[in-house]
């Protein structure tokens, strides 16, 4: 689970290599200068460590200055300088660089000055596909979003003019005003509760509990479209990113077009790293998986088997009666395998007799010969790497 | 995002320019108005702008008891007064426009009279389509949402006799009377928690911890059935949005009727206003588009070419294996498009060869004669324009 | 929306109408009966109105002891009486009847025992299939569901033991015993955040701010297994309510096994009660309507039609484009009707022509005669009631 | 819904009996040593009862010890010491047996040492399939996840880096250093709400409110994307689950593999213990089930029979009009049913008539011969037992 998050935040900066910058170098130099921005707001510790602090900072600045220079370069070299300014990406680069210079040359305090070093956060939206995809559902979804925010307004508006009525004379500091009838109305409708603000009369608590209770079916409302909405596009962007790889897969190529698509809609891609175990021997298997890219070493005896693109493993667990893996899986190289899960290959093998004829004839093959995986390279149309 | 959630509110008022008044000019009426009302209830500010305040909120008053003139003219002309002055619509125009007036006659102060002006609030649910379509929602699923809001009530007046019982004596201020218990079960099990009432002895600490736990489960029930709903409606939605407008495309008449509901099911409504950007050369296309309505043009060497109704355009990124778009395409006047997605392209020309085929052959065209669009029109039926 | 919520909770009342108690009465009963003793608890309101309130409560009383015994009775009389008695209805009966004047004889005070008043509220889950519906959504995801609990109580106990040694000593108040470390990590994953009890060192905040994002995310899981298994629950449950109904329709019964089974999970049922407006002319339709028990009368000229149940009407406006309701069409008695929306009514007629072709010629007749339902009768094999 | 939660739990502990362990005792002992623990913790308690505590605390410290030894010694005895010191769950069982007593070697007061005693906690996880089905879902998810959490970390640092500067002269305490306007904005984000630190500038109102929306909208986003992943690991589980006994059952042996696929999606797989009540007479049938292992007896007239693996019963209901249970059915032995719901019996018998004959045949010689089962074991192959 952490290990699953930490590789898809290091899927953001994947895209920034070429930059040569090491994503896992970026990430530590943005944890460490808003580390050193944060504590240097903290009286007692910027003057005790302000030297060491502004070195920090200074070195984190520099840092992403020259990644901007390197960046401006590049788009200068491919002639598209505007669009490298004008795209949100570039934006996040020359914020991040120039902000705090120039404040500090328009004689802003240091301290007010390296706030600005907060831009710096933006830096973990760029070239992300994550927030590509969250910016969809929300494009998709405006409409009833919209809604469910003017609903919102309309119970804001109305609750917090009558709570201004009801508690104006018992509470003068609390509800004496409109706008803080209306900052009331914002903390309770938002279900956050600060309790500086509390009515006081029954009418007054009548009136929270229907806003406490519409707070949460806005929410509700809310939570529901997005759900809606991440289905549709989750669906969406699995059948885009595993539809090209699905054409590098030659035993995929004798299916119709209709199989094909069918089965790009079971399978899901993973990217996995060098040397990394795929498959552990004597663990349950529930799926079978396809050598998009990359290769993998297949620990058996009497030799290690190596098996490139277009290739399959993991069949066996799947096939024979036990599920459990024979042999350690290990990437050899950085490599892209689609995953075929167990309740799929049931349903697939069922609708496609041939598919499931020709991954049990290996299968039989290879528990006869008691070796795994050495004609697999036959089957499956891939030369032994 | 925020431009789609714009997008979403201006779809509101959209029904409303046929009586002359911009969507616009509405919506910053609509915040000057409740703005100017928000500050009139601050006594130091209503003290030191009084006659500007006043002045505004006269003009946004006067601009609404127009504009429901206006429309109760247009309905006496069609004689459908009576509807008019039942309808939600109405009955929300009427409000606006007499509730200040008629207070300020029946004597009560200014400042309490105008904050009747929050009733303009409602005036952002006038028309709106996605309101009905949470309308929709609540009602289909108003048996379970009733079933949820009932055991709401049942552990909250259940918790709150239980509370009374086990802190009345030790916090006779706070749960002293069972309506004081009533409001601090309300305030948790929304979690709202603001911590004006806190039970304070150990069974009541466990008593409130279930409590928290029950809302944590109502409001988790509560978002599951709105979510369930949502996603019908919105299926329902789309599908009653498209189906009109898939009759206006010849290329898909030729389909029989089973393919163009599923095509239907697929397909996605866009309005775009004039002159907007749908395509932008070089960037990675995911999609095509039919015009259903309106024109575009698509930038290429030696002319431009415009595209009518029932042409459709965007599809060389998807037959091509680079997949980048190759020209931009504008709107020269409000259009309505439909989009295809590329999972959804794939999927359908799997199951309809023919639709591939012909799409195909258009692909091949373009590409051959390096044009882009010149063939276009002979292919799917539609003039140039 | 408040009339669908409402006619949910009348829905609960249902089943209780053979025993004479008019569902409106009781619940009238109920929240008078449970306003009187929630008002009894506050001492001013008490000693001021004591015998009106007591006079109240014990009107309230009577009633559902009438009730109670009314319902056994009949339990006795049917043999069942030991089964009423261990039912979750025959103990809520029992405890509304007899908990207060058994606690009262035991010699507790009239302020206290009152309180078991609050039982009362159980009366909502009675009979109600809602109820039912939600108890099998959490039946089913059971073991889901205890998982997150399992982990929501690994966070509580790990994180207030540290949070325990991070502040016992700064703040020996509020976090000077494990107990109270407890109440303070509750009140914080569940996001009810009272905040009387706050940490106040860094490294406190630090953990602090994980146990809300834990909160948040145990939330997340929590309402996703349970929209999961409401989605399951409600597909489900609409499909055995509408079975038995499509029976009941001729006009479905020479339709083949599986085209039945495609419909049902498209028909939405529908109570109506007597006299009600179905559809009104001049409205925009999107769906229509099968009558599975009851009566409509279409109020065309030049005399109003009656359809009784196997009919079916509202067609028109998905055969003609424009789609307008060309008249009233009211219930006459309590009937049942089945709904058929428009994307359905597309995807249904494409897959099967010849109920497009029976719906159309019914349309076409209807519009050459312009009569509206004159002749369904014969077609749908209904007798004219 | 308690019961359900309830056999969840149980389900955990089921792997442990093998080690003689049994699950009741383990869940009780974990229960008591950590009440005995939280108690330890309370100055007057632990003083009044100083013996008693430490005598629960070691005994159950000597349970878990006594378990990891055992478990440890199975482990050296199959030769895999090295393999379960390296495991989760045997992390979790050396932590739980030695974290106390090494603190206290250490010199650790005993106050501190027993708090220790919180990793006993961990042991719900142990072994759990829900645990692991929860893990995979974030694993699945964890790219939007990620997103997510990355667009709460920009908030989180633009709006307190904003807050700080709006406020940090006008309440010094609260918002005096940035630290603690981070604090301030997990708290708001998170909808926590402690009421510690609130905004008391206008504009800071206003920030705060964009805070608390945004809040919700990552509250959302977190649920939606959990929904969706919760919802496709629930169907691939259940389908996993259920595939095995699919083949146990005779009945279904017949049919083409694809109805297999198809009948497996549908079945939900159900453990019962032994000696409870299947169905109960009188009750309304809304499924059917099938026996994947274990046994059953059916209480007819004139003599109890009993039906072992690969029989069904319950289907009399679904084919008859009345649907009410005629018959109790009761386990004798831990049984795994198969439950086939009323709407997909429907479905399914739709689309494989030959099924829906086999089952109507046996109804009807069970209703004509009146006993229900007697020869049910002739049709499904399955011997009397």
């Amino acid at each position: 689970m952490f290990k699953g998050a930490l590789s898809g935040i290091a899927h953001y900066t994947a895209p920034l290599r070429r930059f040569g910058a090491s994503s896992v170098a970026r990430i530590v130099v943005l944890a460490v200068g808003l580390s050193a921005m944060t504590v240097y707001t903290v009286p007692d510790l910027q003057r005790s460590a302000d030297i060491w602090l502004s070195a920090c900072l200074w070195c984190c600045l520099a840092y992403f200055a020259v990644e901007t220079a390197m960046r401006a370069q590049a788009a200068v070299r491919a002639g598209e300088a505007k669009a490298y300014v004008l795209t949100p990406s570039g934006i996040v680069d020359l914020a991040g660089a120039l902000a705090v210079p120039l404040a500090l040359l328009c004689g802003v305090t240091p301290q007010t000055a390296w706030l600005l070093a907060s831009l710096w956060i933006l830096k973990l939206a760029q070239n992300s596909p994550g927030f590509a995809q969250l910016g969809r559902v929300f494009k998709l979804e405006a409409k009833p979003l919209a809604s469910v925010f003017a609903l919102f307004l309309i119970v804001l508006f109305l609750t917090s003019a009558a709570m201004y009525l009801l508690e104006r004379d018992i509470q003068p500091a609390a509800f004496g005003t409109l706008p803080a009838a209306l900052w009331w109305a914002v903390v309770t409708l938002t279900t956050t509760g600060y309790g500086d603000e509390v009515p006081q009369s029954n009418l007054g608590h009548l009136l929270g509990a229907v806003v406490m209770i519409c707070g949460i079916a806005t929410f509700g409302l809310w939570t529901g479209i997005l759900a809606t909405g991440f289905a549709a596009e989750s669906r969406r962007r699995n059948f885009i990113q595993t539809w090209d790889l699905v054409g590098k897969v030659p035993f995929f190529q004798s299916l119709d077009p209709s199989a094909i698509t069918e089965i790009t809609h079971r399978l899901r891609r993973l990217e996995v790293p060098e040397r990394t175990a795929v498959i552990r021997r004597g663990k349950v298997g529930d799926c079978m998986y396809f050598i998009a890219a990359g290769e993998v070493q297949v620990d058996i005896k009497p030799a290690p088997v190596r098996l490139g693109a277009g290739a399959f493993f993991g069949e066996l667990a799947l096939l024979l009666n036990d599920s459990v893996r024979t042999a350690n899986v290990t990437t050899t190289m950085p490599s892209t395998l689609l995953i075929l899960d167990l309740a799929d290959f049931r349903t697939l093998t069922a609708h496609h007799p041939d598919l499931k004829r020709a991954i049990d004839a290996e299968g039989q093959r290879r528990v006869a010969e008691n070796t795994g995986v050495r004609d697999l390279q036959r089957l499956s149309g891939a030369p032994p790497s």
